[in-house]
């Protein structure tokens, strides 16, 4: 195993016999890619084809129970002589002498010198099944771009597998289209290296995870229902009719009630990687279903919990983590310092509170930085306008200080958020300033990098994030910050009846520079807190008997996490969107592209299920 | 790893101190579970707590991130002196001087010698949490019916961790309660020895499945949507509303439309352990959501594929399998030596065709049987009445063929069957009596075995069966056999348009003792030969353009495979059913006995899916 680190832009191929390398505008830090990365978990390394190293392992078998001999990706000059069978899909044909056969695992190219075999009449992307001898290139025809780029094979007989009829776009790298075509027709976006690379990155990730549950750790992965009854105060679930008039399932959105049952039912280390399903279709970036990896452990604290996921991840996840125990902060903490209950602290750019400053009785946040980024554009000041509406809080540019507080309290400012920066004011109700300014924060730190300003470690910095409040007031009354199984932090158990709003949970969020990875919290065992803990959220517990009653009947103490997944290898693959890593993902407003899915029913249906 | 062979009935325990042994009634074929079978994988062993060998492979760790030192089925004379936290449930108290404490993994006794303790008010199945010594038990007094037997805990605190305040049943395994008081409170129903054995094996063998999968055929796990559009021509689908008023997804009830589509985007060695979903719930043992390991191969044949499963199944079934290549045979064979194109070839009862000895154009088959069986009884001669009629057939029992067929016909069938043998004959259309034949044959070989007049032997014998006609007559016309994604035979295709009943297809069923455990096909991979079959089924292929435009756009030729996993793991299981090796089983009809789902809805979810 070997790493290449690759700096400056990405490089981005195409499909041709020289695999000639052009310079494309791809996301900066996708560089990392091209690490390759060994991990104790002998599976875990990156590559895709030809530009990245290989993603298998030499003893695993690409061919068995196959008709062909060797992937195109494979033969080296090692295997001279050897009389091989390659199949795979034409990638490229030139001076009808030279074959680029493609397949998930490489290029490889085959010449043609006997003349009873023709390939002038192929239309790219046909499949074919080639049989010939494995040849070393001609002297200074070599292509180290390539990984078979050493060796050719020459045909001694062409079989057509499969015709292509259609082509809606070419599997050309340089010309990739939109995405909703690419969606529209996934089973050739699929053939593009990025999609085989991250759809094996997610084979591997999650094997790797099971791996470590289950072998190191004994954990048991249990597959729990998906048609169940609605969970009372959560996201919107879909339900499903049945043939029983007027009765339906939901669709739940997390294993929560199933974990929680098999806790009591002795299966004390619980772990499931589970679809799950929320209809909240409407939001973007969202899929009505997601994977999560869902983990439950009997008879552990917080920080089992915590020191479990850390080891986790630091073993399979793909890119460099820190050593556990990870960086942990409170939600106060987070809230004040970055204006987020999940702050990108890959830079800095903190929040001050400088409400001493004033003698009024408002909260004042200040987020200084360097006064060389110069005024703010008439956009952002546009973005600016819609987060102080978005708070109901006043935001004060840094340009405008002097004329809202006048000289005094202006110098002092200055003095605080130091001579070389600028700041950007918040006033008002405390967390809704930091919340203010927190969305500032994010817009500001690419803005200040991209003129060097801000210096961005983008390494991977984790994160959790703890002691949340328990409740959050809602439109009618106290509502769940996490869920309503979430145990009350036990210093402010004695707050519950007198002061539920200061109290805090045992709730736990994992992020991951800035992105919400996983979250999860010490449950409540014990039923009579629960039922209390119902009461308050007025939650009708009749509807959570059989939960109520797995309490009652021997249940441990427990905790547990979920990790999303789809979230996690696409920080992992440096995709742009989570519908990266997904082999089919739906796309705005929860429609399928592929099928056009949801459609209209049949007659039959509508009788059968009392839709009428 | 050691073996352990038990012969005779087998035992059952229940927990008390002394883990005294009781003989119960339990299926004769259970005592394979006593066996310990060490194959490549090192996870697979079997076991469940103290009675049946570790499950837990020592290098596991059981206690990580929890605050235990040891499990409750861990501790050896060599941890003598040892300071240790155990938790779990109080399984006996006796004499106010010994508790027994039961977690998944075992039985440890603790014994209170300090005034300063006290377990006489805590009720069975308290959680609780003992601190203690590891002591020898005294002389004489070890138990070697428990794992932990030569040790005892002498405690020096108990926590309680959590208080029981209601049990609907009692932990006793000779009075386990009836089915729907366990999947009622399935919560505590989990705690028994066979459900924790039958859940974790069940992990332990998708474990080994994906290793096999992964790690020696590089197959990529690639997790595909369940929320999709009807599939013609297939079992019912659920449907899902949306908010798109009129707009339904369906519950795929298989992922064969995705796994194609994978196919045709280069993922080559593609599998998935998919959730599956038919809206059967009015047929007995079927569970509206179905576990299934899905696999699809590019650049395969027919024998590519039973060559895999045959390996996949040599290597993680933890049952011993007869070494690849597991016997085959045709359809036809199946039909006419079996009266079943499942059939259990444990044992022989095969059927003959005597239409020969008949003048008549009547189809005669004769299944002959040791005629010290006797007469059938009067339940049995009612169930041939049924079978009769279901299948429009003539059926004559041993006793009446000489008033039914005369001297001379007579004498010629007990020349053929055998004159130590009596005979049941049918005659009829010839697929009908060979499969009325084949219900009989059910029937007839338990009866024979009971009376030593059959040899059945009940190891494990799987079976291919192979050359399934393509269609079947159906009400309206031809319908799938499979499903229209089926191949057709090689050697028939020019009878599609001729004669498409007699054209066979590529399809294979593995039957494993009588149960079918996975079927699957080599695919169409030609758009036009797709068209033309789904015209012969008469299916709209305009609702499958998506799936065509896949096959037309450059896909290999490629088949695959499902194996149904709740029965393949209830057999491995010696499960009655596969609700025992499914944590939370939906009851007959689709109830979920916890919950009570499905449910009514609330007025918001009529409106927002537009049901009013």
């Amino acid at each position: 195993m070997y790493r290449r680190k690759v700096t400056g832009f990405v490089k981005s191929f195409f499909y041709r016999e020289r695999s000639s390398v052009f310079l494309r505008k791809v996301p900066a830090t996708l560089n990392i890619d091209f690490n390759l990365k060994h991990t104790s978990s002998r599976f875990l390394c990156i590559g895709s084809y030809d530009t990245k190293p290989d993603l298998i392992d030499k003893t695993q078998e690409s061919c068995s129970f196959t008709y062909r001999t060797h992937t195109c990706g494979e033969l080296r000059p090692s295997n001279k002589g050897e009389k091989v069978i390659l199949c795979g899909w034409v990638q490229f044909i030139r001076l009808s002498k030279f074959l680029l056969l493609r397949d998930s695992y490489g290029l490889t190219q085959c010449t043609i010198n006997d003349s009873n075999v023709s390939v002038t009449d192929i239309p790219l992307e046909t499949i074919v099944k080639i049989y010939g001898t494995v040849v070393p290139r001609p002297e200074n025809t070599s292509n180290p771009n390539m990984k078979t780029g050493e060796i050719e094979v020459s045909i001694e007989n062409i079989e057509i597998l499969n015709h292509v009829e259609k082509l809606p776009f070419n599997l050309r790298e340089y010309q990739k289209p939109k995405e909703q075509l690419r969606l529209q027709h996934r089973y050739i976006d699929l053939r593009f290296p990025e999609m085989q690379y991250n759809l094996r990155q997610r084979s591997l990730m999650l094997h790797n995870m099971r791996r470590f549950l289950i072998e190191r750790h004994n954990f048991c992965e249990v597959e729990t229902p998906t048609l169940f009854c609605r969970t009372p105060g959560g996201a919107r679930e879909f339900i499903v009719p049945t043939h029983h008039s007027g009765l339906f399932y939901s669709l739940v959105q997390s294993p929560q009630q199933f974990k929680q049952m098999l806790m009591s039912g002795g299966v004390d280390r619980y772990f499931q990687v589970a679809r799950c399903y929320r209809d909240e279709s409407t939001r973007p970036d969202r899929q009505p279903e997601f994977t999560q990896l869902d983990i439950e452990l009997s008879f552990t604290t917080l920080d089992g919990i915590l020191a479990m996921i850390e080891n986790l991840l630091h073993d399979t996840f793909i890119k460099d983590l820190p050593k556990p125990p990870f960086h942990r902060m409170t939600y106060k903490e987070a809230i004040e310092n970055y204006g987020s209950d999940k702050p990108n602290v890959t830079y800095d750019l903190r929040l001050k509170n400088i409400s001493y400053l004033f003698n009024e009785n408002h909260t004042v946040y200040a987020i200084p930085f360097s006064n060389k980024l110069g005024k703010l554009t008439a956009k952002y000041k546009e973005k600016v306008k819609e987060l102080q509406k978005k708070y109901s809080v006043k935001v004060v540019l840094d340009e405008y200080l002097m004329k809202e507080f006048g000289n005094e309290v202006t110098s002092k400012i200055k003095n605080v958020i130091g001579v070389e920066n600028a700041g950007i004011l918040a006033v008002g109700e405390e967390e809704n300033v930091c919340l203010c300014l927190g969305e500032i924060r994010q817009f500001l730190a690419p803005l200040l990098e991209s003129k060097q300003l801000l210096h961005v470690d983008n390494t991977m910095k984790p994160l959790w994030v703890v002691d949340f409040p328990l409740f959050i007031k809602g439109e009618n009354g106290l509502e769940t910050c996490h869920h309503p199984f979430t145990a009350p932090h036990p210093d402010d158990v004695h707050l519950l009846d007198t002061d539920p709003e200061n109290v805090r949970s045992l709730a736990y969020d994992l992020v991951l520079n800035g992105n919400e990875v996983g979250g999860g919290s010490i449950r409540i065992h014990n039923a009579r807190l629960q039922e209390k803990i119902l009461k308050i959220l007025k939650i009708d517990s009749s509807k959570l008997s059989h939960f109520l009653d797995a309490l009652r009947s021997g249940c441990p103490p427990h905790g547990g996490i979920a990790l999303g997944i789809d979230r996690l290898v696409s920080i992992a693959c440096n995709a742009e969107s989570i519908r990266d890593v997904i082999a089919f993902p739906k796309s705005h407003d929860g429609k399928d592209p592929l099928s056009g899915a949801p459609n209209v029913i049949s007659e039959d249906d509508r009788k059968y299920y009392h839709l009428k």
